[in-house]
């Protein structure tokens, strides 16, 4: 299984007035999951944007099960569950110390610069 | 059933290089949707802050159907669909002219200062 | 002096652990009385855009007098003090309650798709 | 002087439409400078506010060369250039290559949690 992990330290403004990392926030930790796994495996998706194609989300699920506070470095683990011809399935773990903090899982589709689906390029769908 | 609709316009830094509302920002809009909601009950979530009872987001799920856009005014309509002694679960409709760009669902849990669970305050769960 | 005042509600996220809304948001706040502004001109930054201005900010300066917090409503007056054939300047008050919470100017300049100085539309030269 | 340099990689949600870091997130980055330089100190920012001293800025300013987008990585220096018992100045420098790309600085003021003026832990002020 495809899989990759990353680090990320709690910014400041990232933290709601509870002291708590706002629950939206853990989407975009989750998209930098998604760009370090595509990374790690040899492609940049500012190159995939050069050529045409972009990843939107089209659905989300997290589950939160403790928070996250300012200063905190936590470990995000991404995996690539399912994959089609258009769409890429990835769940993610969000840890502190091996707490779980949450659970999350993404479908992302493949789109054109007009937004129409579009095949996913081959080199990333042989990749898996 | 418990409902109430606010219109929000797309701020410019919400909108990501695509040029469409950043996946993550429409949870940022949902609770907006719920602050309104309460608010429209009478109820000011910063006194229920004052008074020791915050609520935390403990699950979402977001389908997304069309981008929104820089500068567009949404509608987005939130609903109480189940409430118990310390959850309350909504669903939210964002739309542009009727026509739906996302749906989503989310629960919330009441919790105290030190962010155990609690029961909702009582003039809340007398209300819906 | 062309000046437009817009009302702004504090929101969640955009406070920081310490209750206050975070000082990088007065920068957000500023673009939206800018954009307001241009719009009781009659004039959409949207479709600037699509006709291939854009405006790129160049210089800011801000001063904060007084933390505002989650959920208040805020009073944002933008005034155009200075403009050049490429560049305007505006400077901004934001009060609570006729309470001066924070002061700002800046410096935004016209620029085309490719980034490079350009004269702003004349319509809107004439204009202040 | 008192200086340090941290890389930070754009992230997707901190562009613009145009593909620009949008001018607002500087300052957060600033805010992350400052806080790894106070590390590289060995002091950490949690612990100031555990005992009860919080910084607040009080004073912006920032100058934008070039722009920065989506996954570059940029250095920033940061450096102590003036401090009084309650007040410290601080000077930015985000550069991509060798490139400016932002020059900024700012004053911060420490504050007890009532947000009433305080003297800055003497711990601190013999470090610089």
């Amino acid at each position: 299984m495809v899989e990759h992990t990353i680090q990320i330290r709690v910014r400041y403004p990232e933290v709601d007035a509870m002291g708590y990392l706002h629950h939206s926030r853990h989407l975009q930790y989750f998209e930098m999951g998604r760009v370090e796994l595509l990374r790690s495996q040899g492609y940049a998706y500012t190159e995939l944007e050069k050529n045409g194609f972009f990843f939107v989300v089209v659905k989300v699920e997290v589950r939160y099960r403790a928070p996250a506070r300012y200063d905190e470095v936590l470990d995000l683990t991404t995996r690539i569950v399912r994959q089609t011809a258009v769409r890429i399935d990835h769940t993610y773990e969000l840890k502190r110390e091996g707490l779980v903090l949450a659970e999350g899982a993404t479908t992302i589709a493949c789109v054109d610069k007009s937004g129409q689906l579009c095949e996913i390029p081959s080199e990333l769908t042989s990749e898996s």
